[in-house]
């Protein structure tokens, strides 16, 4: 029997690395428009978000409809349940690219408050989170999937870093400053959370790989 | 034959319900732990998140396996992979949860910055779209989903208030406040991301339901 569900699972893996290409996108253009105090660019992310979500419908279709029409068991199973959760979670990682959009569109109209450096670095972790975490899912790497997991440390530090800042030597010391730094403070926080979705992500490709291990050779599981 | 899948689907329901208000009970708690300036109350959410962190993968993997052994098509396998998202989306809630009894505990040793009023209302919309919410996925009832997408423009409003106020009223008029304005701040924040979980929860049991897309064309729900 010629196994069509090999081309499909494919076909799968490829949507997923166009969804997450559409979203590392769409995080790096969020972060330009604000590092430009750019209007368009910003509109352009929240433009753009409509594909994403129409892309995050197919690919969700396409995975009940693979489960109903062949009925793959154990591993296939795991694979396109997993497939569905991370293109889930890829879809709520552009939502937050629009909120950083909207913020910057509110600053954009009031002089820039400060020069921006740890938060491009957060972006940075971000994306490079993002793309690691997929990468884990297409090639079921739970070591890759793990340094996402110990980055994340890394990003809750740098948030709490902007965070005091924003407060200390922002808020606190020229109050006129205040909602110019709580808009730069939530867009810390939109970025961490995007940090946290590719946790989640990383989390469902150990469980995908280990639940595949712990059928076959339970013995595995310690190495 | 014997549709013990019936059996199993009637027990799938039961555990999202339980699911559904070990979440609302982590919700109140963590309200009552900052209404009350209770450090232990505020624990409490923390120490019982693991146990919904563990009715998460229980029904996970439940999900997984009546899928693998019965091949369900169609209705079923549907109502049992929105079982699964719904799923995650309450253990999102809970970890929200977490958030806000710790942003409390770096409250709670601070002078009280206000009387709490909205954000108690902002709990009492979040706590009922939750229900709601559930109520909708084990009914299969649209309209109730459709109640809890309405309800979202409602918890919108009381989180922008708050925000406006806490800036205005708080950290621009008396800059001392600003570090506690912004823990206030982000649990509104924290509110209304749960009350984003449960409008994909609503989003999820019409796309079950009608199998149509309502996620991302709201404006459809009047069609």
């Amino acid at each position: 029997m010629v196994r069509h569900v090999d081309q499909e699972m494919k076909e799968l893996n490829q949507d997923i690395l166009k969804m997450g290409a559409m979203v590392e996108e769409a995080i790096f253009l969020s972060i330009e428009a604000l590092k430009k105090w750019d209007q368009e660019t910003a509109k352009r992310v929240i433009d753009n978000d409509s594909a994403i979500d129409k892309l995050e419908l197919e690919i969700d279709e396409k995975c009940t409809d693979l489960i109903a029409r062949y009925q793959p068991m154990a591993k296939d199973l795991r694979f396109i349940l997993t497939g569905m959760k991370i293109n889930a979670e890829l879809e709520r990682i552009a939502d937050i690219a629009v909120d950083i959009a909207q913020r910057t569109l509110e600053l954009v109209d009031k002089p820039l408050l400060k020069p921006l450096i740890d938060i491009p670095k957060l972006t940075a972790i971000a994306q490079n989170m993002v793309k690691m975490s997929i990468d884990a899912f297409v090639k079921g790497d739970i070591s890759l999937a793990k340094r996402v997991l110990l980055s994340d440390n890394e990003a809750d530090h740098l948030r709490n870093v902007i965070q005091k800042e924003l407060i200390e030597d922002y808020m606190v010391k020229d109050p006129t400053t205040s909602t110019r730094a709580v808009q730069l403070l939530l867009i810390a926080r939109f970025l961490e959370r995007m940090c946290d979705h590719t946790t989640n992500i990383a989390e469902d490709v150990i469980y995908m790989v280990h639940a595949q291990v712990v059928r076959h050779h339970p013995e595995r599981l310690s190495e």
